[in-house]
């Protein structure tokens, strides 16, 4: 049976802001290594699947810069949603996307976040390869769990249920119950009490599989899909019309937290969703007084040369430079991000307050800094 | 008597980096008002003084800008020191100078420094042109002092003495004693103990008895002063290696704490040396949360609409701007400085490390950030 794998690369990265912006989100940025992140994903999807059977899921105006940045993806690999509708609704058009593709033929699908962190790709490919084969062979949905390491809040949390027989080299469990978010004495309390793992936001099932599933819990969506797939070869807009009538909603919400037939799959392969600028710099290396820099490369600043900060008396710093010239004095639990247009101070453990930045953006019509 | 005022502005407004440059120190820049520090200064004593009788101290490397800043005085009331060498040889250089241009007249000179606030201006006038009165008719080295509003380290003090009688209509004291900046505990006990005015480094004195004082307290200046007033007709060279011989030593220091016949007049006229980010923060209007935002002209951005700043949740901040965005989150009691090559963030308190920064720059030879 035919295995692809969907990247869904529309998010708008904005816990990265103002590094992150809605015409280059963080998916498409070098944040940890020379190659941006939905690089990165792709990359090491080598040599489990090939480029054929790779497609990217993102907003139109992100197309260019997908062909751009995977140049050896085929072009109609390249999904483009209408909107943005959250994940349920851009699963389905993948979904739809491969039914018209491949009319008649079922296939074993895994889709896969474009920005997060895997350090141990090797592994990462085992399992998936295991996922791929479970998911083939029964009609359940799989997720990828991570071992949680410390009581994250960011997180969701997926409690194993019992231990599933089966003959592939990894653990298989029935997953119990999806938890969003936990508070931290919650997240405590999952850590003490073990068999939790956090939820990677992979998934792998048949689309056979996911029809049934959304035919179960989330029955519009199901009965859009023959129209969505009719509307894959024809007009943007039909496309859009039926798209945009789709409920906006999340696929753990609507469809993994309600479904019995899920399975999940511990993997171990050095997660990290990189989901905030202090998860990024968790994930690099700190100075002697636990300050991270990160330095972008200074495009607009031609061939000056990257101005190294200058760090005194300061901890626990996290400095994202454009090249300019960065001196912090003094200062403790600081992310200072330097930007062409824009400067951002925010202390540590506030970041989720970002989002009030980009709000007060949003009604001042400063577009140009979204 | 001839009364002329010699403004001090060969600073390097350190305590300002990274607005203040060493191409373009404080005392250059409109900080407080649409105008200079030194323009501000200069503007201050008209009516008192006509141009003719203002002179500008400075650095070669500022001839052009004063000249710029100062289009109506005359280009011969530029006075450039050949180097940095504190205050005590850069009033000698005024002095010879003024020698050289009026041979055999004695005059009164005022000594004032170029990047302070005064906000009433009708006061100070009257109160220096008594200070000319009073230093025409006597013998004496005149200060002018504040009366202190809060117990400040960053100030000297001046305890004053008895009481001079004094037509005039100040009050006079003869000073008796200097104190450099005090530790906290001591500057508390003489607000406490009352009789003391903060030294605004104001001095205004005869020639000859400057001149007397030197020859009393710095007797290798005084012997280098008829040397020093013939370079002033001659080549550069000549007069660079005098003033290189003399003494590397404050007015203060090397005259004022020493000599017996030192008055003061208390003058409060709204007096403030503006000399850290904190102090300039306190003489502008803050916001509810107390951040001050200070904008300067965004030369480098053109016709970009300089962007207000979005402070959330932040307190007690001063940010200078450039017209870039600055978004403070979360953030408080910091100085956040941008500007186009170099971004400071400093906790209020740490300034007097600043110092470091530059430092580590001239280590660095990254001088083009000096």
């Amino acid at each position: 049976m035919r295995q692809v794998a969907a990247i869904m690369a529309g998010g708008r990265g904005e816990r990265f802001w103002p590094l992150s912006r809605q015409s280059c989100p963080k998916q498409f940025l070098p944040l940890i290594s020379e190659k941006t992140m939905l690089q990165e994903t792709v990359g090491r999807l080598a040599p489990l699947l090939g480029p054929e059977d790779i497609y990217v899921v993102t907003g139109a105006q992100y197309a260019a810069r997908v062909a751009e940045q995977l140049p050896d993806l085929p072009r109609e690999n390249i999904i483009l949603e209408p909107e943005g509708r959250d994940t349920a609704p851009c699963i389905a058009l993948t979904a739809a996307y491969l039914a018209h593709r491949y009319p008649g033929e079922d296939a074993v699908l895994a889709v896969l976040p474009a920005d997060h962190l895997i350090t141990k790709p090797d592994l990462f490919r085992q399992i998936l390869a295991g996922a791929f084969a479970l998911a083939a062979a029964e009609p359940v949905l799989v997720t990828i769990g991570m071992s949680p390491s410390r009581p994250e809040t960011g997180y969701g949390y997926i409690k194993c249920g019992e231990k599933v027989p089966w003959s592939g080299r990894h653990f298989v469990y029935r997953v119990q119950r999806f938890t969003e978010k936990p508070d931290r004495a919650a997240a405590e309390a999952f850590l003490k009490e073990g068999g939790y793992l956090w939820n990677s936001g992979m998934f792998v099932w048949r689309l056979s599989t996911l029809r049934e599933a959304f035919q179960r819990h989330l029955p519009e969506v199901a009965a859009a899909l023959p129209t969505l797939t009719a509307a894959c070869g024809g007009p943007a807009e039909a496309l859009a019309a039926t798209f945009h009538s789709l409920p906006r909603i999340s696929i753990d919400y609507g469809v993994m937290e309600k479904a019995d037939n899920v399975y999940v799959i511990p993997g171990d392969f050095g997660w990290d969703d990189v989901g905030t600028w202090s998860a990024l710099a968790r994930l690099l290396t700190a100075d002697a007084d636990e300050n991270v820099t990160i330095v972008n490369a200074p495009a607009a600043h031609g061939a000056a040369a990257v101005q190294e900060p200058i760090l005194l008396g300061s901890k626990r710093c996290v400095v994202s430079g454009n090249g300019r010239l960065v001196a912090a004095l003094g200062v403790e639990d600081l992310i200072i991000v330097d930007t062409d247009d824009a400067l951002l101070i925010c202390r540590r453990g506030q970041e989720q307050n970002l989002k009030s930045v980009l709000e007060q953006l949003r009604r001042d019509h400063r577009t140009a800094y979204l």
